[in-house]
């Protein structure tokens, strides 16, 4: 376990200890009820980031005056810039303006350029004047600027806090709607950070690695030994049932050498573990893989049920490589389209190496392609048998290099078995695409 | 503007007020980066309204012990139950129970049962021995009980805080995973707390309504009419590309009776776009519908490249009412599987009402079933004709009702096309199954 101290000291080789800090808080009673998923976090956090700031919290607040003004209030004290979301907008229950004003006793004034405004915007849409309910969103608290919204009547506004302190720190209150929020940062509210933290932001460099068919845990062993100390480099685990996600990053002088450095190391150290595809789909490599050789795939699918398909066919442009498939959910597909032979299926079963292999070459040949992938496997919860426990999925590929197949046993339920043993399949005609 | 007294007694009239107080803190790096989007304080938010809290925060930190110990103890001040998700994992930047420890200054120990039973399930898994960085999740703070995980090997654990109170705060730890998270609130958890809040928690009663092929602004215009003031039923919106989920919300007395006459009235209203399915997935429905008649289906899939087949084998014993499909990815699977004329492909194109009805009789008699259904259109970006944009998908039905087709045109990219039209070949199997 890293000490207090070892950990500030790392932070600040790495530049971090100089980032500015910033917290985002957004406001709305239907993020705490689960109503609504907020998006917007999320997309500040990320943004702030990539703009140079260390992200030290993100926090949401109910609707209530003394809960905003808490928020903030907290949020002020530790942080160096402040993001709000939200509660800006027309209804009574938008009151962000209000628990700004009341934490930290400031008036709040009706702009008279933002009524001017606001009422040319209604009478251009055709309206006689601008509704009551609308000259709520433009007062102003004491103090802050306005930024403007290219996208709606909201403005957002930037206000230095606490009033009168000799280092305030700037908040910057957005509404929520994500088309409005965004436009603002896009413009006003990017400007003002710009300006006000120019010469403290370096931002971070970062790439992103992915991984199938290695647990994260055995991942991570490895990738600890090649790019600890030494590079420099940190790194995230993402992981989901189609394998682990890597981001690595890395800041100061010689970032983007170090960053290159250490996927090329990842790269010798994990084989065919490793795959490259911009969007972390392991599909589009696969895809890739077969195009660059001139190969067209089919696939034959029986407990997978077209996810292979599916995700094979989901990458735009697969019409050049993929021609189709079968999904042989009954034995007597398998027998009619596949050509597997009935007394194979009697004696060695469904789920067996005999079958998956003449699936495989069935479905190669019939549909008259260079690839062919079968799954036959017992995704659960019923089907399972003796020595044939819910898991068991064999795989068969008859390609360039011939006929392979293998067995693999799945842990978790249905959903998982189907996710990974999809995910297996496409790994494995990769493979055998890829192979010398 | 509703005055601070007016809004305490319409949350006391709903009995709000005695709500005890819970908050929601996910912890990671990737969060406060933007990397990762946070489901799980959405998901965690809307199951704890469910179980009658006032969710009166949520709160994301980093991976640092000192913030995670910040953000817990200061949550651990306002709240009645605290709900922490991530940092439980193996990996070296898992460190929520070092968090805790560091705080309140407790011990954190290997649990000799958990290093065997998790030694056990790698052993099941073909593994040697369990990978050292395994045992990081074996540790546990001082004081706390173990909150079994039937889907993962990290434990969720269950804390009072701070230690030696008169009146400790119940703070829930759980993995960030959200299978695994989901599974332990499920279970042990959810236990946990209904035995410990019991008498304080007046869970609002609520009912899923799932809806299908309706925008959600006319669904919403159709369902304010008919379940407004006079039910004091509640309804919230979840659009996605498969349609309208709704959620129907009601408290205090009586509140059983008038959500079911709610669905009711809705079942009346919105015929064939709602549909019953525990799960909430239309094929769930379909697969139902056909079990019940006795009917097997097949499909015949080309823009949606095996999505229907893959959301229908989703479904736990699916065989029993689909025999399989072919994914025709290009016209010559479309000729030789499907026996759709070359003339016809040449004179009408592969998207049409000719093609979609061949490849509709073809996958229904060639598979020997009662129902085929068929999809072809073009997905994009590319592919577009005169006269056929991207979006443009013809379906067909070949059932006991005889030969159905539709053209629909779909917006959005191709991701959105695909799921889209997956979405209505299913609602198009259900209506021909369910027509009288």
């Amino acid at each position: 376990m890293a000490s207090g101290l070892g950990e500030v000291g790392k932070d600040a080789l790495r530049g971090e200890a100089l980032a500015p800090m910033a917290r985002v808080v957004t406001i709305g009673d239907e993020l705490l009820t689960g109503e609504r998923v907020d998006g917007n976090a999320g997309w500040l956090a990320r943004r702030l980031t990539d703009l140079g700031f260390r992200v030290t919290g993100l926090e949401s607040a109910g609707d209530r005056e003394e809960d905003i003004g808490e928020a903030l209030s907290r949020a002020v004290s530790v942080a160096d810039l402040v993001v709000v979301t939200g509660g800006l907008g027309p209804t009574l229950d938008d009151r962000t303006r209000e628990g700004v004003a009341r934490q930290w006793g400031l008036s709040l004034d009706e702009s008279p350029a933002l009524v001017e405004e606001m009422r040319a915007r209604f009478r251009a849409r055709g309206y006689h004047d601008l509704p009551a309910a609308n000259r709520r969103v433009a007062r102003v608290p004491q103090g802050a600027q306005v930024l403007p919204n290219p996208e709606g009547s909201s403005p957002g506004l930037w206000i230095e806090l606490p009033p009168g302190a000799t280092e305030p720190t700037p908040v910057i209150l957005l509404p929520g709607v994500p088309r409005e929020m965004e436009a603002i940062m896009a413009g006003a509210a990017g400007s003002a950070i710009a300006h006000g933290f120019q010469e403290r932001l370096a931002p971070a460099r970062s790439i992103l690695v992915y991984t199938t068919g290695i647990p994260e845990s055995v991942l991570a062993g490895r990738v600890e030994a090649l790019v600890g100390d030494d590079l420099d480099v940190e790194v995230a685990y993402r992981p989901s049932l189609r394998g682990v996600e890597m981001r690595l990053s890395a800041r100061g002088s010689g970032a983007e050498e170090r960053l290159t450095r250490a996927r090329s190391l990842l790269h010798d150290a994990l084989g065919s573990h490793l795959y490259h595809a911009p969007s972390g789909n392991l599909a589009e490599a696969v895809g890739k893989a077969l195009e660059s050789r001139g190969l067209r795939v089919a696939v034959a699918e029986s407990c997978t049920g077209g996810r292979v398909l599916g995700r094979l066919t989901d990458i735009s442009g697969s019409s050049r490589w993929v021609v189709g498939g079968v999904v042989a959910y009954s034995n007597r597909i398998k027998e009619e389209w596949l050509k597997v032979p009935p007394a194979l299926l009697e004696a060695q079963g469904a789920v067996s190496q005999g079958v998956v292999e003449e699936m495989a070459q069935g479905v190669r040949t019939r549909m008259g392609v260079e690839v062919g992938l079968a799954i036959t496997g017992i995704a659960g919860p019923t089907g399972a048998t003796p020595g044939k426990p819910v898991g068991t999925v064999w795989f068969g590929v008859s390609g360039p290099a011939g006929l392979h197949s293998e067995r693999v046993r799945f842990g978790g339920g249905r959903e998982e078995v189907r996710e990974r043993a999809a995910q297996h399949g496409l790994h494995l005609i990769l493979q055998a695409v890829s192979a010398p």
